[in-house]
Parts: C-alpha cells; sequence; structure tokens
C-alpha cells in the first residue's frame, strides 16, 4: 500500500463520496430547533448499512445515536465520533449560497454543516472505502458513534456512552472536528475544556422600589457585582478556595508543544482590537492559557433600567450568567459544590445558584502511540508538519471517551479557519475535504500497522 | 382673625376653587411627552392675574416658568415653588377613573397632578383668596415661581433661579408636595436629598467573542461588577475616599425630630418583603438612613446573554447606571471628581465614568423661625401635633432655593400616603385638601406675626 494507491482511490471514487455528502446537507437536522433528526439519524445509518456495517439507531432521552459496527472481524479497532446535527441557519439572509445544498464555488463546498460536522462523517466514510479497496479488505476494525445534540451541548451523549460503553470499546477515537491552521498546515488537537455553566439570581425588595430606600434597602445589582468580584482577580485567577487543586501539572512534553505554536498575540489583537491580554499574557503564556488554564466568563449581567438617560429605580431582582472552563482534572460536579460553598463563606448566602450545563475536560497524553500515528498520517497527506494542539481553548464531551472509555482520541479533519462553522457561508475548502479524507485513511493504514 | 374665619372664608371660595382646579387638571401637561405645556403654564399665568399678581412666563432653554408677584406692596415675602407638568398617565387602562379630569369619588379627588402638583397650585391660591377676604386685603407679599420640568428632574431650574434671583427673594418657601402622614398626622418636611447619576461603560473585546477566549481576554461584565463591588461595602457605606468629607453632621435638634418619628420599619418590611435592612439598621438609624445618610444605588447593569439557558458567549461591552444620594453640604460636581479618581486610582482606568444628571441637596435647619410658623400652623389645621422630617429620602431642586436665594422651606400639602402619584388613579383626599388650604393660609397668617 503506498499513499499514492490511497489517493487514486479517493479520486476515483470523489464523485460518489460527493453525492453522499450533498444529501447529508440536504436534511436540516437542526437540534436546536428539533427538524430532520430523525431523517438524518436515517440517512447516516443508511451510509453504514451500505458499507456493509451493523446499524443501530439507538434512542435516548433526547435525539437518536447512530452506532455501527464494521470492517475488520479482529484487529485494532477505530472510533469515529460525529454528530449528524447542525446548527440553525439564521440569520438567513446573511447566506450567499443556499445553507441547505452544497454550493460549489471558488474551491470551496458551501452549506450548513460542510466543516460543523457532515463533511467529517464523509473523510471516514471515503477513508474506509479507499482502504477497502487498497487493502482489498477492511484493514482494521471500526465504531461509528453519531449523536444528534452536539449543538445543543450533548445533554444525553456521557450517559449514553457510559450506557453502551461494551459495544463502543475501541484503540482510539477520531473527534468530529479538525483541520488545517491559518497558514494551511494541519493540525492535530488533542484535547478539550470542560464546562459549567451557572445561573445567579439576587433578589432584594420584592418589587421595583424608588432608588431613595437604596439607602436601607440592598441592591441585588451590587450583591450580584460584589459576588461576581469575588470569584477571580483582575488578572483573572479565579479565587475559589480549592478551585486549582484538580488542575493536572502539564508534562515536559505539553509544554514543548505549546511553545513550539506559533504566537497568536498579534493576529488576536487586531481580530478583536485588544491592546493587550488578561494577566499581561504573551507569546508561551498565551497559548498556555488559552490551552491549559481553567477561566471564569461572565456570558451576561441583568437587571433594572438600561435604557437612556436616568431612571432612579432599586431593582427588584438581577440575573448573572457564567461559565468556567475546565481542564483535566478539574470535574464540573466539584465546581458547583466550590462555587456554592464559596458564596456561602464570603457572606452571599442570599444569592442563588442554579447550577447549568456541566461537561468534564479531557486530554489525549501526548506520548500515546495514537498521537504519533495521526501526526505522521498528517505529515503524509498534507506534506507539512502538524501543528500539535496540546487542548482546543473550546469545549467538547470529551470526558466520557476519556474517563469511561479510557481511549485516546485526536483531530484529522477538513476545517479551516474561514469556515464560518455556526455562520452564515458555512463552507470548507475542496482541497481541504481531499486532504482530510487522505488523512483519515493514512490514519487506518498507521492503526494496522503498515 | 381666627382660624374659624379663615375655614369659613375656604368654605365659601371652594366651590369657585374646585372649578379652577379643574381646569387645571384637564390640560394634559405631560412634560416627558411634550404636551400641554404653553396651555398649562398661561392656565396658571391666568390664575394668577386673576388675583391681581404681576404675571411673566418667561422662557428656558427647556419648558417655560411662570412667576408672578402680588400681595402686600412690603411685609414678608412667601415663596410658592410648585410646578405645571405632570407624570405620563401610562399605563391609561389601569386607571379606574379618567386621568385628565377630576372624578369625585369615596370622598377623593382622582385625576392627574391632584396630588402631583396642581393640588398645591390651588392650595396656594385659596389660602390667598382666603387670608384676603378675612385680612381685607393682602397680609403678605407673594412670589411664584412653577416651574414646567418637575416630573422630568427639573434641568434648567438652577440656572433659571440663578439668573432671576434678585426677582425671587422671600423670607420663606412652601415646598410643591407635601400632605398627611399613614396616620392623618399632618408631616413638615424641611430637607431633599441632592443625586448624582452616572453610566459607567466597559468594552473588553471590540465584539462578542466566543467565551473560551475568557480564558485570555478579560470581560467587560467582570470589568463593571469589580468596579461597582469597590465603591461600597455589604453595609452600605460608601468606599470612595473624601466621600464622606463633605457630610454636615446633624444636629441635636435635628437628631431628636428623627428620634420621634414613630419607626417605619415593619411597614416598610412588610411593603417590600424583607428581613432587614441594610446595615442592619433599624429604628432610629432607619429613619437617620433615609433622610440623612448618603446612598449609592445601582440602577441598572446590562450586557451579554440575559435569556434562558446558557450562552458561552464574552461579550464586548457592558453598561451599568448608578446614582449616589447626595446630603448637606455634598457637591455633585465634586462627587464627578471623586468617582472619576477612585476608579483611576483602583485600577478602573478602562471604565468609562459618564455623569448623567445632578442635583445639590438642601435642608432648612429646624431652629429657623419658618419651620415654628409652619409647625404651628400645622397644629392649628388639623389639631394634632405635626410630625416634623428632617429631610424626605427622596430628592429635588432644594440646592438653588437655599444655596442661591438662602430662603427656608418648608412642606404644607394635600398628598397622603394612598396618593398614587406617577401612578393610575392619582387622588388626593377633600378632607386633606380642605386642611391644607387651611394649612396654608395659617403659614401666611403666621408670616405676618397675627
Amino acid at each position: 500500500m503506498t499513499t499514492q494507491d490511497l489517493r487514486n482511490a479517493l479520486a476515483r471514487l470523489a464523485p460518489k463520496h460527493l453525492e453522499e455528502f450533498r444529501r447529508l446537507v440536504e436534511i436540516p437536522s437542526i437540534s436546536a430547533q428539533g427538524t430532520g433528526i430523525d431523517e438524518a439519524a436515517k440517512a447516516v445509518a443508511e451510509l453504514c448499512e451500505a458499507r456493509g456495517f451493523r446499524t443501530e439507531i439507538r434512542p435516548t432521552a433526547g435525539n437518536p445515536v447512530v452506532c455501527a459496527w464494521g470492517g475488520a472481524d479482529d484487529g485494532p479497532t477505530l472510533l469515529f465520533y460525529e454528530h449528524y446535527d447542525v446548527q440553525p441557519p439564521e440569520p438567513v439572509d446573511e447566506w450567499t449560497h443556499p445553507p441547505f445544498e452544497i454550493t460549489e464555488h471558488d474551491g470551496k463546498y458551501f452549506g450548513r454543516g460542510t466543516a460543523d460536522t457532515k463533511g467529517h462523517i464523509m473523510l471516514r466514510l471515503a477513508a474506509i472505502d479507499a482502504a477497502r479497496e487498497v487493502f482489498g479488505g477492511d484493514p482494521i476494525r471500526y465504531v461509528f458513534l453519531v449523536e444528534g445534540e452536539e449543538e445543543i451541548g450533548s445533554p444525553n451523549l456521557e450517559g449514553f456512552i457510559e450506557d453502551n460503553a461494551a459495544d463502543l470499546k475501541a484503540d482510539a477515537c477520531l473527534w468530529e472536528f479538525g483541520g488545517v491552521e491559518e497558514d494551511g498546515r494541519p493540525g492535530v488537537s488533542l484535547g478539550l475544556k470542560g464546562i459549567q455553566t451557572f445561573e445567579l439570581r439576587a433578589q432584594c425588595p420584592n418589587r421595583d422600589a424608588h432608588s431613595s430606600l437604596g439607602a436601607v434597602i440592598d441592591n441585588p445589582l451590587y450583591r450580584l457585582a460584589a459576588a461576581v468580584a469575588s470569584l477571580r482577580d483582575e488578572d483573572g485567577r479565579i479565587l475559589i478556595e480549592g478551585f486549582y487543586d484538580d488542575v493536572r501539572e502539564l508534562t515536559k512534553a505539553e509544554l514543548a508543544a505549546i511553545e513550539a505554536e506559533p504566537p497568536r498575540d498579534d493576529a488576536m489583537k487586531a481580530e478583536y482590537g485588544l491592546d493587550g491580554f488578561l494577566g499581561g499574557a504573551s507569546g508561551f503564556e498565551l497559548t498556555r492559557r488559552l490551552q491549559a488554564e481553567p477561566c471564569l466568563n461572565v456570558n451576561g449581567f441583568h437587571g433594572g433600567y438600561g435604557g437612556a438617560g436616568t431612571k432612579t429605580v432599586l431593582p427588584s431582582r438581577g440575573l448573572v450568567k457564567l461559565d468556567f472552563r475546565l481542564v483535566p482534572d478539574q470535574k464540573p460536579a466539584r465546581v458547583v459544590e466550590q462555587l456554592e460553598s464559596h458564596l456561602q463563606r464570603n457572606g452571599f448566602g442570599d444569592i442563588e445558584v442554579i447550577p447549568m450545563a456541566g461537561e468534564g475536560p479531557g486530554r489525549t497524553p501526548l506520548d500515546d502511540p495514537f498521537v504519533k500515528i495521526v501526526c505522521d498520517a498528517a505529515r503524509e497527506a498534507y506534506g507539512m508538519e502538524p501543528l500539535i494542539r496540546v487542548s482546543s481553548a473550546g469545549t467538547g464531551p470529551a470526558a466520557p471517551f476519556r474517563d469511561v472509555l479510557g481511549v485516546p482520541f485526536a483531530t484529522a479533519g477538513c476545517g479551516y479557519p474561514g469556515s464560518r462553522g455556526h455562520a452564515p457561508d458555512e463552507n470548507i475548502r475542496i482541497a481541504d475535504f481531499e486532504n482530510g479524507k487522505l488523512h483519515t485513511a493514512l490514519v487506518i493504514a498507521g492503526l494496522r500497522g503498515t
């Protein structure tokens, strides 16, 4: 088997794969709006069945999960974590191309889900087909886990993985997103942060009062402001007792990988109109914080008068929305306890704490053999040294893959910085799509040990 | 002259005064909406002219001020500060009676402005008429100052008083509001707090960003929360350096007057559903804070996501609206400087400070002879010991009366706790209206020294 064999096979099969891709994108499987869910699950299942995979659409409390098993009877097993749901197309007016079909234009495929993440489902299926041709049969075992709620926070995925762990065992996992960096280098991401979101609520008078009464009646917006201010310092360091206890130290190899990343300082400053970063971070430290530092965000703060001019009101109520981004080995449930007890201990027992969504962090060790396979495959497919990212700054359902299945995961994909995921004119570059198929096929070959 | 003479004269003139009152209330002179302004100014001027007063409608940068001079050629001068503008009637659906006419029902006069403050214009005119009859001529000199912007914060009054001070000289002033307490006792208020309002604005990224970037980009809602938290402690004490420097100490007599007030603790707790008050204040201390303690209010705090569930956004901008209530001898302009330098000194130089409205505080000393005149008149008119209030908890344009005209002021009026000022079904009780006329007439008599 040579890389060129795989490339040839993929080129020959490309029209068929594009047809399959078109059918997937044409289904508006919008989890936030509840449309096209069953149709998309069925379509994915059919694509797996067409390859001779044993396929099941398993129910959850929310949208069903498509599971499929196929490939070799023994040997290494590669798990593909994907999702068939997409973001809503709104604002529809801002699309240059129709959201729910694939438009080929300017070397790109436009359409909702091309990057996130129906394109990635196609990379896996195309790679399987090419490997089957070139190897004269499936070189390894495959498991598909294709959920339908990723775009609404995967609320049922952890439970599903726990309940179905025996059926999802694998030696390695390719993650649902991935792609190339700004400069065209393939990126390989090995982790995701966790998250715990909260709503904080305060009430002082039981109805809005005249602000002259502020001399004697406390103010819910002050209460919330003081509570929020107590949670972190001006450099972004979180002041909750024990918050950093579970933060796993980065290994020397991870620190070196972070150090090796091209600095993003100037690009981020330009993109967001900034003079500098929290705590004066720059270079290595900027990258380290993005990938490996937990943080607190205030997503929203609302109460009282917000219009023009002055209204001397003492508002009855206020509302704050927070998220904490977590890193291994922090646990969302422990952060809930820590925030509650911090507020109690610091005189904010009057503030109602409502935990919202929680997702644990996960990170594949840099020295896991699968990381080498994915990086070698990337180097071969793209002809460039891959950029290893210890972790994404973002969040995904990584915890059950690490903690329940114990599987290493990495990314190999077709996104790029201009993909406009979640936005109008979502797109992938056709060259990245083809390279992503090859990258995936080379991961399959690598896992087989050829 | 006996009180009964005044009472008889007022009773005889009551139908005429009710007709005049009706005409005033029928003009929807809503300063916030710019309706009926000239008509109301003209109507007030005509009522003064009809009594032989020299009357002028003087322009300002906003709504005109009606000034009138009349009464005796010499002797003491009593200034009536009033306003011809009213609050909007909205929500109109919630009125049981038409807002812009007087409806007599259940011993009350309903209609917008009956309490605030066209009823008070009528008390003064009725008292002048009765005193003229009983004394066989005007016993003292009168000046009317009737503005048209009280309900929008009197933005032009201070300047008007400064520019027209020579024409507004007086020995004493009756304020535009006043009335009886919950238990029917006449109240005499001697002061008003000042105010300085602000808008604080923060911006971090120049557009909303994904909250995963909160690891390195600061958050405008945290910046504002920390700034607000730095301004006061949990007991309501303001932490701005020098903020209390100009607070005039209460005299023994003022402390005694505050001590003599019936405690409002239980009533306020019930009205606003509270367990207690800021800093554990109760009884005397509760009243003292309401009347004589400056305070900080957060009127509004807005930024980022406020809807249901979670949105992991790092908002670009946030907005806070604040008011400081001030007491003698604090100055709004000094509070502007103090807030700006507090934020600079405490690391919040990134926060934009926008001073909005400012109004100075004012308080008539308890030992001013006019206070005794107003209290004696109240005792005589109502047959009950008046309740002296060192200051209202609220704000009004007191500063130019104290600082420019140097005139003592006090209240004598027809409002009551059920008056629903600014709300649907604004009303006064007819008995309070009649007693308020008599109280005003007795103040006139008292000022003459009879």
